[in-house]
């Protein structure tokens, strides 16, 4: 419907002073989830061969945008064990000229756009169609954890990229247009607002107290799982039923600065919370679109309980 | 799985200082509709007869949770047009302690948890079953809106109420759980932090241009209709595809001071958006919960063109 050539604009209005990205391009990607309903489909075991139309799958390649880099598997059995390529239908372009610095206004100076500008990564988790993030081992899954720590060292390296988001949609009913296990990475020529007041909101902490807001000690009753250097848990007033966040029990500011000892207790922890996770119920209704406030049916320390119980083993 | 019968609560955390309302006895509200899958029913014309287990319909009023006023029909045929009622599964309750002005915390203080009080309330938009928001005539849209203004002035008078949000839920895909057409109301003991964000953005722009952002004249492309009171347009910088804004043409702070007479004119405004309006496809996937920034794939001026060519007489 809409000229989907168009080149894609990062756009701030003066009312919410808040970043949205249009990118009509984005509606011309192709998706291998979407016709199985809004279920997430229960992949079996792996059989091996490629799906015939899925481009993320091994000996498929040459069907992806260009590799940004590989990771080799350990026992060189196959090409490769992760890729971390260019997303084909990105939602920013890194071809688009970088925002000028004298292109930043003040968020009060009214309504800014910004030519799209950006970089939007995939990073194919796994060479194999039927293998999920948490069938990996915990060497597995620290190597994607490295791979994201590696392009996001690269992405701050950029001038002009101000933020790094990465993220996975996991089943068609979050979003994912494909079901080859993946996960992405955009970044954006802004820090995005409700980074901005999460950061702000912090440091008034911080200059009240004295504390950070996220090495406080997590209480017990919200407390889901605990290893020598990271907490998971229920955050005390999560917007989910069972959202759960991993935070580093040492102060540190950069995920891509972990120490890469650390990152194998953290893919240890990774994999047995995706193992635990329930599937999300709860709708985004009128309210919480108008007022940007949830509601959640279940309190944290409930959620916890059950997340406890739930044997990841 | 929870305490269902827990008394609901709202906190605020350290991190995003953003409030969350706890509810666990919400998850025992019934449903007619999420049986029929994530599509919106499509309803035939009305038959005139209640459906054997909706409480909304005409007849059913003792299945309901108190009235709180009824709009008598214009004709009189019948013993009501519009009810406004307590929801039975509030996630805010009346009877709940009001937070006393000592538990107000300044946001860097940290985390906060309050009483779940606040109102919830239902309006009943029709005594009939398959009869939608639309399909009124433009008097009975006025109708709805006046009740609307009717009780956010009520709820505005109660001193510790702060904040009321008046949304509707159109359709199982969008959260609803009652397929009779109504549309809530909560008054909030706290100002939602996106509430404020706008606000200040505003109060910024002001300042800085002597410019309200509300009023700024609407440029062609984005406008979609007006009256002579009333202009529907899909912003500048849309998080939705087919977002839609109705706005007075004339400075006006709040919409249950507007005008009897301006009132008609917005019904009838808002009855052909919303008979243009298209299915919400888009999905919030991990980029927009992650940062609070969307990625919409339709530029706002293609999406007004397409919206100013649908025929909604
Ligand atoms: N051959 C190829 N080579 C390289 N890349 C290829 C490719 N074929 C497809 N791709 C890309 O692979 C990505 C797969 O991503 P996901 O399945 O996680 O969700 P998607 O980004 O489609 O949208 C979801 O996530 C975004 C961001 O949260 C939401 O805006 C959106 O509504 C939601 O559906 C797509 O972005 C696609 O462009
Ligand atoms: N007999 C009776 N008398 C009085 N009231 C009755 C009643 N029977 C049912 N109700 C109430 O009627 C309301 C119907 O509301 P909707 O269908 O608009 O969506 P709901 O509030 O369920 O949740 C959607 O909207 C909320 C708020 O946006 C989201 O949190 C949620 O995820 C989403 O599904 C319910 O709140 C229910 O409690």
């Amino acid at each position: 419907m809409a000229e989907a050539s168009r080149i894609s604009e990062a756009r701030r209005d003066a009312v919410f002073a808040r970043w949205v990205i249009f990118s009509p391009a984005r509606s011309r990607r192709p998706t291998d989830l979407k016709s199985h309903g809004p279920a997430n489909p229960s992949p079996g075991p792996d059989d091996g061969a490629p799906k015939p139309s899925c481009p993320f799958c091994l000996g498929r390649e040459s069907e992806c945008a260009p590799e940004i880099f590989r990771v080799p598997a350990p026992d060189e059995s196959l090409p490769w064990r992760i890729r971390v390529i260019e997303n084909l239908f990105p939602a920013l372009r890194r071809e688009a000229a970088p925002p000028a610095p004298e292109d930043e206004e003040p968020v009060g100076a009214g309504e800014c756009a910004v030519r799209g500008f950006g970089f939007h990564d995939v990073v194919i988790e796994t060479p194999h169609h039927e293998v999920r993030l948490w069938d990996l081992d915990a060497e597995g899954v620290r190597d994607v954890l490295l791979a994201y720590a590696r392009r996001v060292q690269q992405l701050a390296e950029h001038p002009a990229v101000k933020y790094v988001q990465v993220f996975k949609n996991q089943g068609a009913s979050a979003g994912a247009s494909m079901a080859h296990s993946h996960s992405q990475m955009l970044g954006t020529p802004f820090v995005p607002p409700s980074v901005t007041s999460r950061l702000n909101c912090m440091k008034e902490v911080f200059e009240r107290s004295g504390k950070c807001s996220l090495c406080a000690v997590v209480s017990k009753d919200i407390l889901v799982s605990e290893t020598h250097n990271f907490s998971a848990f229920v955050p005390f007033a999560a917007s989910y039923p069972f959202e759960i966040w991993i935070v580093p029990r040492q102060h540190s500011s950069y995920f891509h600065e972990t120490d890469q000892d650390k990152v194998l207790d953290l893919a240890g922890l990774l994999k047995s919370m995706l193992q635990k996770l329930l599937p999300q119920l709860s709708v985004i209704g009128g309210f919480e679109m108008g007022s940007g406030c949830h509601i959640n049916p279940v309190f944290p320390e409930d959620a916890a309980k059950i997340l406890r119980e739930i044997d990841s083993s």
